[in-house]
């Protein structure tokens, strides 16, 4: 219900809390430079990734995001050694948080907001995300599509992710910073908040969410409000 | 099965039988002369794509590239009028077919093929588009997601597609240049041949096909001995 509290925050982690630019910077360099070809091997692991959906044939997010690299190397020809792409691939891990997000994650959890990740990623590496971008502490629970079998959008992961947490999906809602995981959280019957980050834009032929900011700080303002 | 001639041949049409390099020169025009982002734009227009057809949310095909071309002028500030992009859009009708693919259909055709094309445009524009090519002689069938309710690479929309055709779907051979719609075939059940044009690669977690060349002059030769 709008206007009261939702029971759980669900967090997407990739760009919207954490950023990932030094790693499509690391990508470019193994692609000749070229940072509009790393813009490209995100928007087709996003891609490849809902094809597995489709088809129910689950890789790991790092087995796609791996296979589109692979793919744009060899459209472009370009030499690589699968060493080192593993290796920059490994960055993920690495990756720092947006400046918001932590005075944004104390807000929410000062307010007693209960927060979870859902990510593409796997356990592992969310573990290892959120330890190293210093936000664990502000973190109740991770889900991963590991436990799932879907990769997001598919409106199953975000069901199933609120019927981990105990709660149903009108009771949650999802902070984001891409225009199909907002669509799909609200497909499943989630609430919606989304964050305004570099190149993102909401899903123009989906429902709209309640809350549209340019940051978490905002998004939190407003939730702490209800 | 294999070594046998299959009973239908299926063509995607965009990027396999026709260069929308044009169309792509002149939705760059309308984001800044920056052509990376046009390239952005048709693998958010497939991304997109699949988003709905995950959540059972069709759309057309050209609401979807409309949609992702305003997600991307809308993240990169760029200005634009709708009439000015519908415009650009209808150029998708008027696409020049790749040079190898009249001889390509004009071999298939004469080996006594069936060739029906399968697309995720509508019944209208692929019309357009073989007539516009000058392909339309050998052409027996179009079928169009606009009959299916799913965007390809579901599974669905080759089954369905065969069962249109009257036969199985393991009797017809897909011919694409994407290595998504390649994989969805091949789950389906059917088998398939790709071309490789400029920036095409197979997708590297999916099965391979039985045929994979340059050029569609190179697909009907291996066709043809069949």
């Amino acid at each position: 219900m709008k206007n009261e509290k939702p029971k759980v925050i669900f967090l997407d982690v990739l760009e919207t809390l954490l950023d990932i630019n030094p790693l499509k910077e690391e990508i470019a360099k193994l692609l000749g430079g070229r940072r509009d070809l790393a813009e490209c091997w995100f928007t087709n692991l996003l891609l490849y990734s809902l094809v597995d959906t489709l088809n129910d044939r689950l890789h790991t997010f790092r087995e796609v995001a791996f296979s589109s690299f692979e793919m744009l190397a060899t459209a472009n020809n370009i030499v690589y050694t699968k060493d080192e792409v593993l290796k920059v691939l490994n960055l993920v891990s690495q990756a720092p948080p947006h400046s918001d997000v932590p005075e944004g994650l104390r807000l929410l959890k000062t307010a007693g907001y209960k927060l979870v990740t859902l990510t593409n990623s796997s356990h592992t590496t969310v573990n290892e995300q959120i330890h190293f971008a210093g936000i664990d502490e502000y973190i109740d629970a991770c889900i991963s599509v590991d436990d799932i079998g879907y990769f997001k959008p598919h409106r199953h992961v975000y069901r199933r992710a609120a019927e981990r947490m105990g709660v149903e999906p009108e009771d949650c809602l999802l902070i984001a910073a891409h225009g199909w995981d907002i669509a799909g959280a609200l497909e499943s019957g989630m609430r919606a908040a989304f964050i305004a980050r570099k190149n993102s834009a909401l899903y123009t032929l989906a429902q709209n969410p309640e809350i549209a900011e340019d940051t978490l700080i905002d998004v939190a303002d407003q939730l702490i409000q209800l």
